[in-house]
């Protein structure tokens, strides 16, 4: 198969090493063309300088980390929500993201009731969608690994996200992230049937063990995903963005001086991706 | 709705306290019918003995945990767990289990071929099935959370349990654990489609945090699963057999006097199942 797409760095893969600034710096210093920044990154940097910064450095924003947490206990939890939504869309649009991407949020405090918190997921999707379309920032619904159903994301497969998105119509996609789909026995059918949808592609890896469900994440390469296998059903699904590194690795690659990671994305883009 | 089937009690939710016989015991002075034996708890009492202790205290076995583990790096080591399964098999016919529960096994070690896996998962069931027929003993795949998929088990949905069902022919059946499934946005259909395939059914509850992927399982009611929506659904598919508990919790209830867990399972049976 041919060369994957170019590498983007997502902000959260050096965590405690790098500002926003010196993310921007870091990419250019390392000849990585895309960026993907946290809020909490952008807010500390400010956005306007933010913008200013990224947009000196060439770099294309491949996306906005996150929006979502739609699902709440009461009306007005669920309206901070979509304000706090409409907001990071206005982040997104203000650094030319070319997504934002949503972790939908799991269930409300005290509820057990999955299938009402995807039709809340559903409804603030909806309730920002339209500032989304006017600001030209398309939403990318993350599905989420299972593991997460219960206070993360409730979106867990592919196909999940696809179905709200002919629900939802334009201005929503999908963001693939092989960790969350790697294990999905419908894998091939639910990206095929993602085509045209799909606005953002994560890599990382699953390591085993897994000593932490949140921030244990493999450097790709050091897992069991056959990354390569999963780029090709994008691909094939007519994907032609970047390649996002999003890892979350508390007790590695977080404590890891920040060149020494990105010099290590690189590599292993280069040969295991 | 009415009433939950009888508990049954996995040995497994008092591992550390009580032995397969101290179990016995237990579920006669707590009024438990049922009961499910882990192997090692089995194979420390003694087979023949154990028959005897469970025949004699009118248990009814709603399953043998477990057989599976079937993927292997080569030919011999899928040989030799056709010949474990055989052998698990013929001692869930010594203790009249209703059915030996299957945890299928995930990659094998190097791997990164999900695909391959189940492959050879179908196959070593397929191996095995014959000779459970003829001990009159079914097959229950137990479809896992996807957070095992890498390392305890492929088979991640009831959808695709079933699918191995549809392809195997007579003898094989699922396991229906609310801990593994209750994510699953295909549930409801995924259970229907199951009718008269449900060879056991299994309860606990999934904690919000979980602490660890392994053993950090909740009892009933502690959790966010709706489990008498999940028992709805199954007694709706037709299954008329027992709940069995089954807890891993290294750090609660594994801590707690077995008869504190007991009587805590069948007061969540009777009033959160």
């Amino acid at each position: 198969m041919g060369k994957p797409g170019p590498l983007s760095l997502n902000t959260m893969t050096v965590r405690d090493q790098f500002s926003l600034a010196q993310c921007v710096e870091a990419c250019q210093r390392h000849g990585i063309t895309g960026i993907s920044p946290w809020r909490d990154k952008l807010a500390e940097c400010g956005v306007p300088r933010a913008a200013k910064l990224i947009r000196d450095a060439g770099l294309t924003v491949t996306g906005l980390c996150r929006g979502g947490m739609f699902p709440a206990a009461d009306a007005a939890g669920r309206q901070a929500a979509i304000a706090d939504n409409k907001r990071a869309v206005d982040e997104a649009a203000a650094i030319g993201a070319q997504c934002l991407v949503l972790v939908v949020g799991g269930l409300p405090r005290g509820s057990k009731d999955i299938a009402g918190a995807r039709r809340q997921v559903q409804d603030g999707i909806a309730a920002v969608l339209e500032h989304g379309r006017a600001s030209n920032v398309p939403l990318a619904i993350e599905p989420l690994h299972p593991m997460y159903a219960a206070d993360r994301a409730c979106v867990n497969t592919i196909d999940q996200a696809i179905d709200l998105c002919d629900r939802l119509g334009e201005g929503v996609g999908i963001a693939v992230d092989v960790y969350h789909v790697w294990w999905d026995p419908n894998l091939a059918a639910a990206i095929a049937r993602a085509r045209g949808r799909i606005l953002a592609f994560h890599i990382c890896d699953w390591l085993v063990p897994t000593a932490d469900m949140l921030q244990d994440r493999g450097m790709m390469g050091d897992g069991v995903i056959d990354i390569p296998a999963i780029r090709g059903l994008v691909e094939a699904a007519g994907y032609r963005g970047f390649c996002e590194v999003e890892i979350m690795s508390a007790n590695n690659w977080w404590k890891r001086p920040g060149d020494e990671v990105l010099q290590t994305c690189l590599e292993r883009h280069a040969t295991v991706v």
